[in-house]
């Protein structure tokens, strides 16, 4: 074997997320938001001037960072945006996590805080979540190099308490806290709020999930403006141009429209708990989840087994291969009608189970 | 100050190309095309769905991959895009660019090399172009743990001729040789015919340049199916979700539309010839660039001071603070109104010089 392909850098092979394309499938795996972006971003798309691409987008993405400070009521300095969550927390990790003290995150959690660690050769130690799959604070108030976590976790869907996440806070001035609030606009409570009084707070959002907008690739950090002025002195040292035009405008239209925000997101929810319902009188059993998903189980039937079951069914959703995880199922929550399929699917299985 | 401060990241402090929006402004300072991008575009852009923007891009970009696969004669196994040849570039430098051993790159060459392997700690060793700016073949036969050019060369735009890059390739069977094509429709020769006869041959090239897309940051890299597949696990390992729907739609359009690609480069290399008498006959010297910009210097003027003086007048062009190139402007070729613009500030400029 010639050298250079010796030399290939070792990966723990990853195969990306199922994106199934069949005209009837009912898709539950993703997290995908069942309902499309704000009007104004398809009238956005529409008038983008194709001529324009020729230019290079505005490395500062100044347009998106301001649409973002105004509806979060921050100042423009407080916002680095990225490609989708994962671009974000990378530069994060790339940036902050740089010290020989292990950084914390949960057992049962996001699973690419791990590998950004391996990646950057990052200390880190996991702290398993309570039988109850909830974060234990106390784990989090040890000498660390960094403390990352959802909030609402996934793929549990369990939320913190505002409360507790102010405790990691007051109890870790020296090191940074990132809220991974991918899900936050389901049901939880965001920690912007602390951002006045806790300067090592880094808050991360996405416009995947809330925003319908996983297809444009869209998530921001908030944080102090120092904070944020060492994250774009990284990003602008080797890479200075990442979020595409088309993206940035479709962005701003998005933040934009708050209203539409509070819509969709209260549909979702609607539809989740009307899911929570319906899935406990058939015997399954899941965290109280805050999220657009739920993470379930039942007590007489294979995880894996319904899973495969569902896909047969064109329905699809989310196992893990994973310890103690490995008999629960992650649905996202889709429309009304999509969960009416799940639900006739499911008490059909059960019969037979 | 708190350990969270201290422990940031160093990183040598960039502030991005200058970007100015000026309405009158001549931009000739980040080599975009002076033309819009294929007709096919803008249609690809109109019909973009927002609904669809709910969900996740193809992570594996299928149709964008198989549109540059059947346009450079290869097979898709041998595509990987990624968000613009940093994204690109910087992938492949963490993938191959493992081992102990130096990887080798011209001292005057593009930015972000050194940048990168500082970034995921790989050594290095810079070999000086020769008094004439070219690259020097023989600097490259020594064991190395990789090597990386631009073909042809930024911010010179000397091409390198086939035969030289084959006797590189032929006398490192045990390194990977990238080939940063960014430049190559504009005259150069790209190195894909070689890739039957050498599997350490990797060839990338961009849309930002001769397709007119910066803004849709879209890249890619060709090789053997093994390192392309290399190249991907990593990808999917830590970021499966880069290029957005819009761009990944875009891309294949503008790839299908080989004619319009030529016609446009056509004009292009017309303009810079034109620009190379009109600047030769005013006294400037330049390597013979066959990109889209010229490297010029002039023995009686100081390049920064014209530089300063252009901006002033909205003629914006590039000078770099750095060893053996400080009294060198790189201009980029734009429309030939806009470059009859540019020779009659100069000729008015050198007047009083």
């Amino acid at each position: 074997m010639k050298r250079y392909m010796k030399a290939i850098r070792q990966v723990v092979p990853y195969v990306p997320g199922d994106q199934p394309d069949f005209p009837d499938m009912i898709k539950l795996n993703t997290n995908e938001n069942p309902y499309p972006p704000a009007p104004a971003v398809q009238e956005t798309l529409r008038q983008t001037r194709a001529e324009l691409l020729r230019l290079y987008p505005d490395p500062t993405a100044h347009q998106l960072n301001a649409a973002i400070a105004k509806a979060y009521h921050v100042d423009e300095s407080q916002v680095f945006t990225g490609v989708g969550s994962d671009d974000v927390l990378a530069m994060i990790f790339l940036t902050f996590f740089n010290s020989d003290l292990p950084v914390f995150f949960p057992d049962i959690t996001y699973a690419f805080y791990p590998v950004w660690c391996d990646l950057f050769r990052i200390p880190y130690e996991i702290k398993p979540l309570a039988e109850d799959f909830s974060i234990v604070p106390e784990d989090y108030l040890a000498e660390n190099g960094g403390i990352v976590f959802p909030n609402p976790n996934a793929p549990t869907g369990i939320a913190m308490p505002l409360s507790e996440i102010e405790d990691i806070l007051r109890h870790n001035p020296e090191s940074l806290v990132v809220v991974d609030e991918a899900y936050v606009d389901f049901g939880g409570e965001s920690a912007l709020p602390l951002l006045n009084e806790y300067e090592n707070l880094m808050v991360v959002q996405t416009f995947s999930k809330s925003r319908s907008m996983a297809g444009a690739r869209i998530a921001f950090a908030i944080g102090s403006p120092a904070l944020i002025h060492a994250l774009h002195d990284v990003k602008y040292s080797f890479n200075s141009y990442t979020i595409n035009r088309a993206s940035l405008a479709a962005g701003a239209a998005s933040v934009a429209d708050d209203a539409y925000l509070k819509e969709t997101t209260a549909k979702v929810i609607a539809t989740r708990e009307r899911t929570k319902k319906e899935l406990a009188e058939m015997g399954f059993c899941f965290p109280d989840s805050m999220s657009n998903f739920l993470f379930v189980t039942h007590s007489e039937c294979d995880a894996k087994a319904l899973f495969e079951a569902l896909r047969e069914a064109h329905i699809f959703v989310r196992w893990f291969d994973a310890p103690r995880i490995r008999n629960y199922l992650r649905i996202t929550i889709g429309t009304d009608e999509q969960m009416d399929a799940l639900f006739a699917f499911l008490k059909n299985y059960l019969k037979y189970a």
